[in-house]
Parts: structure tokens; sequence; C-alpha cells
């Protein structure tokens, strides 16, 4: 993976809050701000791309023309991941997908996923954390980790 | 409540740490700090002290002994709580308390409590993580709130 | 103007930044988050919404209803503002709304409008940073304040 | 005192560095930057003023004028200081001015001053703390407050 | 390019603060902070250098004498720049110079030089806002990247 | 050194606090957190371990098991150090341990420890700060680096 960084002091955030959907709708696999203290007393923002290797010429690219960077960063970094899945489980408020990670095979995660509990928290109009607890609870104990 | 506040720029982050255990220790109702920007790039922190208005005066003077601060500054908040409950559910874990909140008799917030979880989590030897999601998939149906 | 805040060690980020979306929807004047370090080593969030005094009971209700916080604490401050205009203003890439704001008369804010900006961006496929520019360079004498 | 904040998502850091020193020369007691993270994914500045209750206005109007400001809050704060004296220490650097605040007339802080021994470090080519640990070094006992 | 970064959590602000300028005058290509939550309860603060490879054992050295740091961590990064040219456009408070980026001889980067502006500002005493829109509405077509 | 990063934005600030105790309990050499934002108005942190080289695969697992990580990156760092020594000083309040870092023989580090101080503090019920000065003030001239 490319870590793909630039220290901003020349831009608004608004500037920078677009900059951030545009770097995700083409594709980066995460895109984040960090406050930085830059020199002259200035309160900078770090943006931070993460991308494919194959990708980070494109986004290199899309970082200096939708922000006031004059130059980028890059180093590269290993990734270890947990092996995802997919399960679907019934809550009082509506099906909700749930996105489990295996570490050789055992149920290290079990997340609600966001936007399906959002749809929901806002058909029902109950609040997203109800959502959540409504989720964990209803998991099939072969899901559990605990 | 008392809102006491100072930006700190002249004491070290080991100096602060202290600092924070002090003051809890000694009753405050909360302290925290934040990371703030201060004049000649100076990487400073505010440092926050709530409590009782009767306490205002014993704060201040031990934020102004324990720290580099040469003046405080304070200011009054109204607070508007939930009414707290303690609850205690069973898991396979062990037994957890469960602190409870209510709007207008209403259930608004059903928190498995830090250090409850954290006893069983250790004693266990599992994640924390997964005591708080037992002790949500083990409330009884009078605590849901969804 | 009533600003109300929370420290926030109970709820992850997604949660919260769902609730940023719900308190501006139902009509918070603004509402932001501020990394604070709480005890015991918790990377917390200031939860800070701005609205108007008539309305202080309703955003409190609803920062308890859709966070994990068991209080919230609430002061008033006064505002001052700058008497606001809009314009509108023709760039090579379509119209765009702007901003004015006056002190006593005088011209001291002039912005492009973000989301009229947005939108000219994506239409044209040209940075956002180009379409503020380009609005800046089509303001009329009267609008400009050096 | 005088608490004069404004939410900026529109001014870049460079706008915001000079706005601090702008503010800083016209006599504000203090100037500080907090990152805030604001709607639209904007990582914005929150930008705070102390000022005496008199000049509230004056600072007001220049944070308006000096960055992208539509409106300011304010509130009033109550400040406790410690009483301060000035004394001089001899280190083998040179002589070093030391801030010293007393509280019921017992010493509570004893601090180098900072641009006293920058210029000393300066003129000696030697660490800014190495000047600092001579200056605590050369206090006379009746200045310690262990 | 060489990152080489320490955590502190035993220098005041004021020894950072002035930590940067040293390192900066000692020609550093970049020195910003990071505020970073340390264990035991400590603000702690990120301090990292960018400098050329050939730099890096100086720079290192710098950041141990000037800091409380008993360790550095480097890395290396790649840099992508853009290709920088200077110009002068000529406003209604003076000369500006302009800093322009090209990427594959396209203009996409057209920046106000700081150090420019905020001369002109102080000496039309006017808003450095100001000076740099004046900057951008006096630029030529063939600057323009809209 | 391997840094381990991972980006958190489904942990709450409880389970992300326990889960830097057990980092470090379980050896990892630091463990810090920084504040970011992230997609969809998320305030989310970014959780680092710096480990040894052979340790990298042990705090992942245990970084994905404590929290709600689906992912770590990791990239490698050099190490520059001071040289460590220990020495012991009498103060006024008993003895306290210093920390010595020497670069090519000279000292350019003295730190008091920090638990050895916190204890002194403690039990003489004096400011952490007041010990710390009156170690540098008992510190034998071989030591100096001024």
């Amino acid at each position: 993976m490319i870590v793909a960084e630039s220290n901003i002091d020349d831009s608004s955030p608004e500037i920078l809050g677009y900059a951030m959907e545009r770097l995700l709708e083409a594709g980066a696999l995460d895109v984040f701000f960090t406050p930085i203290q830059m020199k002259k007393n200035r309160p900078g923002v770090l943006l931070t791309v993460l991308c494919a290797e194959s990708d980070a010429d494109k986004f290199s690219e899309l970082m200096l023309r939708e922000t006031s960077a004059f130059g980028i960063r890059r180093y590269t970094a290993e990734r270890r991941k947990l092996r995802r899945e997919f399960a679907t489980v019934q809550t009082p408020h509506g099906e909700v997908t749930v996105k489990i990670g295996r570490l050789n095979g055992q149920v290290v995660q079990v997340s609600p996923e966001f936007e399906s509990c959002r749809e929901l928290a806002e058909q029902a109009n109950v609040p997203l954390k109800a959502v959540y607890a409504a989720t964990i609870r209803a998991m099939p104990p072969s899901l559990l980790n605990d």
C-alpha cells in the first residue's frame, strides 16, 4: 500500500473537505486529515491518502490538482488484514449487514455495517446507537467472539 | 458547574499527566487536555477542570501549584443531566454493572460500566470489546432503548 | 446563543459522525468536534453544538439521545455578526453566489459560496480552487474590499 | 476578561498565522488556535482571542477583518492570577530574568523568562534547555518553592 | 527525502517552539508538530523534520540537542514535486511575487507568495486576505488554471 | 523498529484507553494516539504502536483483537539513540534517579526520572515540578550540559 502525504498551509478547510470527497470517489482506500502546527504560527493540515501501489501517481496528481500542495511525499507500507465476510442478522428494526473479521479462522471482529444501520435508524427514527445495540443482541452464537 | 481553564506553554507533558491525576484525586468532576497552538510556534495545551462552584478556588489553586500556570480563567456552565441508575447483568464472563440514564422516565442510555468490564476482561483474558458486547446481549428487555 | 457541550468517551466515531448530521438537520447553528484527552488514557471528543437560546433543551436532548453522553453543560455567548448580503457573479464556469459581509456599511467579507462553487466544479470537472479563483476575478469593483 | 471565538472554515493557515500576529500586536492578552472538525468534512480551526472587556469590540472587529469570519461569539470569564514579580539571576551564560508567582505570599511559580533565555542561548550557542537548567541552578534559596 | 520523528513528553512548548526555529534556520525542508496522546495521560507532541538524505544525521543530532528526546526514528520517503516558477504581478497595493506549479507543462498551482503579500499588507495597512484577492485578480490569463 | 498503525473509526475512547495499556503491558516500545479526521465526519483516532521487528506480528494481532480494526499498516524505521546511563542525585526530598544521554561521549540529555520524582512528590506532598527543579539543582557538575 502507498501512503501519500502533503502538509497543507495554503488551502482553506472548505477546499480540503471537498478534496477528501473527490479522492474517495476516485477510489482511494482511505483519506484522512491530521491537524499539524507548521512554521510561522500556521495551523496546518496533513492530508494523507492510502492507495494501491499502482495508483500512486493517479492520487498524487489528484492531490496536487485539488489542493494548494506543491509536493507529495510517499512511502510504502505493508498491510496485514483480517479475512472479511459479511452476514445478515434480523433485528426488531429490520435486517442489518454485519462485517466479520477472522484471524486464522477465529472470529475477532463483528461489526454492524454503518450504512445498513444508518438506513434503519432513519426509517425507524431511533438513535443509531440503538440499532447497533439491537444488532449485537441479534447475532447468532456462531458469530460471537466472547 | 465551574469550568476552570489555563493555557499551558511552560510545563512538559510529564508534569501535566501527573497534574491530571492529582486533580482527579482531589475530586474534580472531570479533567481534560485540548491541544492548542500558541504564539511563538508553541504546541501548547489547554488544561480544563470541571468542578462544583464551591470548589472553584480549591481547584484553581491546585492548577497553579501543579503546573506552570500564572493565571486561571473561570466561567459558570449550567448542567443538564440524565437521571442515573445502576443495574447488574449476568454475562458468560461474570456479573457486569450497567449505568442507566433516563430522560423523563424513558431509558436513553445503557452503558456497561468500564471498571466492571475491565475486571472481567482481565480475569477471563478476553478483549474488553467482547465483554461490552456480551453485556449488551445480556441486558433484560426492560433496559432496552431500541 | 447557547453553547452546549459534552465530553464523549464512550461513543465511536461512526456514531458521532452520524450525530453531527442529525444535529445539523435538526437546525443547529453549528456543530463541531474537538479532540480532547481524557482520563484513563482515553482519546475523547468534545461535541459542541451552537443553537438559539429557545432551542437549548431540544438540542441537549438530541445530544443525549444520539450519543453516549449522560450530561450536557451549557453557557450563553453573545454574538456579533456582520450584516450579510448575497450577490451573483458571472464566471467562465457559470454563475456563482457570493456572500458579502458588511461592518458599519463597509464590505469586509466577500466569500464565494461553497455549494454554488462545488456545483460548477463538478459540472465543469475543474478543481474547486479554480472556481473560487475565477469567482474572485469576476467580482465587480463595488464588492472589492482591497 | 472576554473570550472571543470564531470557527474558521474558509481561511488558509497562512492567513490565520498572520492574523495571530496582528491580534497580538494590537494588544490581545492571548491568541490561540484549536483544531476542530466541522461539517462537510472540513478540518477547521477555532480562533480564540482573550482581551480586556473594554477591548472586546476592537478585537472582534480585527478578527472579522483579518479572517474570513462572518461572526464572533463572546463570553466573560473571571480571572484568578498569581501576584507577579521579576528577579534577575546570574548564570554561567549571563544574566537571566525570572518571573515569580506568589499565592498568598508563598512562591508557587519560578519561571525563567523565555526571551531572556533565548538571547543567551543564541549568544552562547547552547541549547535553550541548557540555559533554563542553568537558571534553575542559579536561583537563590529565597526563590525556591521546594 | 528523510522523515525524522521523535515523540516528546519531557520538553515544554517554549522549548519546542524555539527548536522549530533552530531546525528551520539550520536548513530543514520542513518542521512541524502533531499533537499526540502518550502513556500516563501525557499530552505529548510529535516533532517531525523533513530533510535531504545527506542531512539526516545533522538534523537528528540537532533534534537530540535542542529537545529532551533520547531517540529519533527515521524513514525515507519519495518526493513528487511540481515544477516551480516565479512570476510578478502588479496589484493596486504594489508588486506581488507569485509561485507557479506545473504538472507536465500545465499550470496546476498559482499561489501568491506569503512574504511578498505580507509586506504589502503591512505597508498598505489592509488585511492580508485583501492582498491575496487583489493578486488573484491581477493575474495574466496565461497563468490561470481555470 | 516497526511502526504499526491503524485508523480507528469504530471503537470508543474507553476501549482505546484500555488497548493502550494492554499493548504497553505486552512490551510495545511505545503506543500513542493521534486525533484524525476521517470520512463521513468521523472524529477518528490513529493508533500507533512501535515495536521490535521480531514482534511485529504479535502486536499487529493484539491491535486487531483489542480494537475494532480490520487492518494494520506497517513500515520499518531506523532508530538513532543516545547512549543511556543512570545516576542518582540527592535532593532535599530524597534520592532521585537521573537518566543521562550521551552523543559521542558528550552529555546532551539529563532528565530526572519521572517515576522516581513522582514517588518523592507524593511522599513529601510537594508539586512534581518542585522535585524536578530540586533535582536539576542537585546535579553534580560532571552531568551538566551547560
